[in-house]
């Protein structure tokens, strides 16, 4: 089927004089997780991993996706006629060289302007043209071959009350409009979902784990627009969005109307995630700046940063009659990763405002916890008993907050020296960076060595990076800081402040063997001010035990295990109003004091 | 006189029909010290710090430089008409924006494309095209305001003998055309000074502090040339470099000649080093790859590592000598910050090989310890006296090498806490960073802020990187490994390998107070291989006690107080059988175990 589609495709491009086609992963808003519109990439593949890109030749198909994925390509592709790329940087676009070095000059390479931001359209160009390649926009290529294509999305929007927002669409808007005059500009353009949907406190489920809205919006000082389909507000939030002067345009209307404003007005916009159909479409000029919405949206207010502090109770709750549950389940019988993660999404359905998962949840047994994006699917699933080792990561929208969480558990038999110095050593790096007391503007990249320092003494480590913000029932993976060893990554490169949510999640992981992970979001605070800077540290939010059972304590040192105890005692603080007896029990058996 | 000069240049301009002209503080190899040549900001500012670039238009002057020479602008600039833009970030492009935001559309820009790299130039096209800002590049137009200029250098150029270098030229030259081939190119293009000096194994003294050639150099598979004045070079050098089929033609000839190779030829270049005059000269096509010579440079064969090993020895035997003079001489008199660095130079001046210092040392007395790029001058040096703290930052080419030393000395008195809380605190840094153990490919942005947490949990840190790598009779910064928070630098962003030679030099600065700051050369070694990674450490290679007075034993741990015992026994060790009884017993003095 797919060797089908790849043919068709091919016929496609012999007709319309190309040589190459690049499909990316991503939607015209340049989103991590997308609508089933966009996976276009996943339609002439079978792949089905968030990152990848596919380049179709004549005489050649290749997919470009990181360590992530290796296997799972393998897995969905390996019967098909397509060369894995394995990246070392996720994202990274070796295959645009790549695809340059392999073609003849004066070669035509499709793409559709819509899946490309302004900036990797610049890249491409800077690479193809010294080569005299051509770079011609397809925009409709596709949809002769995918007949079936589903439709754009059209679920309801709901609008994101104030006393989970903190913030009303007013004040923010205002915000946007201060800068519009700061600048000396005339409108302020967003095309990121996440964005808008912080900014016009909208949600929706256009995209599986991520409550966001498909649309474009023009501030102005008079006027904000709202490209989304009217259809799907009530009368009530178009009305009140009037009274705010933001009137809601037909989604498909954003191009062409865009395209009429005056070539004399200025207009801001983050061309990191504005696609280059919309960017060319435009007149007017553009100033270039980092979003401003995706910088206020890191920093929670206090409504924001309480419903977090609700959604840790409830996944605390959650977690404990779920891993209660487990313990007695092993007991008797061996149970499927799969079934385990289905039980586990059942202990969070119970909890108020659940939303729904916030990503696929990972449930990796032994070797399984080394694939580090792995999910178990109902046939292939290994089975669970009571020994060895279990990673759990997994996370849920509430409608008052998101929640991530990873915890390692030794499920019985006796764990070996090797083993439990890596888990102490995860642990410790854990503790190391978050505890940590750093001057405001400290990028990620300058912090997130010290969650490997540990492993670095036993010769181990990790090949992923060690945390990201988490949004406000908003994105699991949320823009700007978090801590990684790429510098050309948000993550890498943007400065922490005080009232963000990050998390913190160390791990090692021995192919075949085991997958360790410890993760708690934590919150950044204010710790004092000094002619030095000003001095921030992170609070853990997340509550949960964190296993002990492959702790070598000899290992820690008396402020680490100050650290644990203190976090073990707020856990079972935090937790123990909201269980029964019997669960509060097990709780505080988890949460004793470690000597 | 500036001002006349300054006045000369805007009629110029006008007479050019220049709106403004840009003038940096380099030259065409991107130098990081230049030959006086060179030094055309100087010329028309009298602003002598390394590190800052001009903008002139018909109504304003203005200096962009960072935080290292904000009071020696001051104090060179202060009387003139030129206004200073602080840079938060050293050698960041804030003035281009800067000045294309304040010039009218079509307005014209001067520059020497001499002083230009293409990466640089390319940035500056980028901010100024959108507006229709014309780059006219203006070669001569200097010449005929500045008459006495000095002349190109002309010193004799000497042949750096294999007894230091390590490797021959003929082993350089044939690892460039590997790569050549490799990359089935034509040519390897070199601009860089300091490759240029590693490549052919020449010295010569065309920069202070730093033994350089003014030269070009392109490398083909049958002939190299190597364009240089001829009349610097012996008839001997000329002949022996024949030998290896490398001609030496005279500087000047190096741009004609380039824009004379043919346009199917292919070029390899780092053009974040060669200058837009080149670059827009050469027909040929470019092939755009970091500098081979940049990297194979960094990593140190063993000749040059033992060549290290004895110059750090000499160094700390000049150090010795010179510290015991400093302390016996304040007994009775104050001393200038001057004399004391004269005095030093004259110690160092006795030792083996030795070819000059490497920069102009700084001798910081209490709160000239704070300004982190201090220069005493004859007249207004401050008094030592036996009391308060002194800061002592200096190194020197010797034949075998280059050393970079700082210590922080306590003359007498009773030091207050919150000083022994800063100087312990650098002290813990050093340990901390100079201890880590990583993978191979480790960024130094990553590694930074090691050397800084001890600081930061007190709210302390300093504003400058923690190091920068050390050639060998070479540079004293560098490229490309080292230490900085900064990910935009080729510290902050280049991978960390074995035999790299390195600084770490923590600090800590209170204005008008006091400048601590411990600073060694360190060599990075091979620890251990698993299946994480090549894990590196650091070894250090200066050679002289760190003062213990400052110290604050109780907040080292048992690990830290070990370190300091045992690399005070090397020292000890390495440097005793050089010293007479006396030298000798104040050494031990200085290198007893601390409890």
């Amino acid at each position: 089927m797919i060797n089908k589609r790849l043919e068709k495709l091919r016929q496609k491009m012999s007709n319309s004089n190309l040589d190459a086609i690049i499909i990316p992963s991503t939607d015209p808003h340049q989103s991590e997780y997308v609508a089933k519109y966009w996976k276009v990439r996943e339609y002439f593949t079978g792949f089905t991993g968030s990152a990848g890109v596919l380049i179709v030749k004549q005489n050649e198909s290749a997919l470009w996706t990181d360590s992530r994925y290796f296997l799972q390509f393998e897995d969905e592709c390996g019967d098909y006629n397509i060369n894995l790329h394995k990246q070392s940087i996720p994202h990274a676009p070796e295959h645009v060289q790549w695809l340059c070095d392999s073609l003849e000059e004066n070669a035509v390479i499709g793409l559709d302007f819509l899946q490309f931001s302004k900036a990797q359209l610049d890249y491409i160009k800077g690479i193809a043209t010294p080569k005299q390649l051509l770079l011609k926009n397809v925009p409709n290529l596709i949809d002769t071959i995918w007949t079936d294509r589903p439709e754009l999305p059209s679920f309801s929007v709901n609008l994101h009350p104030l006393e989970y927002s903190g913030e009303s669409t007013a004040s923010k808007i205002e915000k946007v409009q201060n800068k519009i005059i700061h600048a000396k500009a005339n409108y302020y353009l967003f095309s990121s979902l996440d964005e808008i949907a912080w900014l016009f406190n909208i949600r929706s489920q256009d995209v599986d784990f991520t409550p966001l809205v498909t649309a474009y919006a023009i501030v102005g000082l008079e006027k904000t627009i709202l490209y989304c389909n009217r259809n799907r507000f009530s009368a009530h939030a178009i009305e009140s969005f009037l009274k705010l002067n933001i009137e809601i345009v037909d989604y498909h209307l954003a191009i062409p109307e865009l395209g009429k404003l005056d070539a004399n007005k200025k207009i801001i916009a983050d061309v990191s995630s504005l696609n280059y159909a919309v960017y060319s479409a435009v007149k007017s000029q553009f100033i270039i700046q980092n979003s401003i919405a995706k910088t206020l949206k890191t920093i929670k207010n206090n409504t924001e940063i309480q419903g977090s502090k609700n959604c840790m109770i409830k996944d605390g709750v959650a977690l404990t009659k779920f891993f209660i549950w487990l313990e007695k389940e092993l007991e008797t019988k061996a149970i499927s990763e799969f079934e385990i993660g289905k039980k586990l999404e059942s202990f969070r359905k119970e909890q108020a405002l659940y939303m729904g998962e916030s990503f696929a949840a990972i449930v990796g047994y032994k070797g399984n916890g080394a694939v580090i994006h792995y999910t178990a699917s109902q046939n292939s699933a290994a089975l669970v008993k009571n020994e060895d080792i279990l990673l759990v990561d997994s996370g849920a929208q509430y409608q008052d907050g998101t929640t991530d969480i990873t915890r390692t558990v030794w499920l019985g038999g006796t764990p070996n020296t090797a083993l439990k110095t890596a888990y102490t050593a995860v642990l410790k790096g854990y503790i190391e960076l978050e505890q940590l007391q750093f001057p405001k503007g400290t990028v990620g990249m300058q912090m997130d060595a010290f969650a490997r320092v540990h492993l670095w003494k036993h010769g181990l480590d990790y090949p992923h990076g060690t945390g990201h913000g988490i949004g406000s029932f908003g994105m699991v993976h949320e823009p700007a800081q978090g801590f990684t060893t790429n510098p050309a990554t948000s993550s890498g490169s943007s400065a922490h402040s005080a009232h963000q949510l990050t998390t913190i999640e160390p791990g090692c992981y021995k192919k075949d063997v085991y997958g360790i992970r410890i993760e708690n979001v934590v919150l950044s605070v204010p710790i004092k001010q000094t002619e030095f800077g000003d001095f921030l540290g992170f609070k853990p939010m997340t509550l949960f035990p964190i296993d002990r059972q492959l702790i070598n304590t000899s290992l820690l040192l008396e402020s680490e295990k100050e650290w644990f105890n203190t976090y073990h005692k707020m856990v079972f603080e935090q937790l123990s109003s909201f269980l029964d007896t019997d669960e509060k029990a097990w709780l505080e058996d988890k949460c004793k004091t470690l000597e």
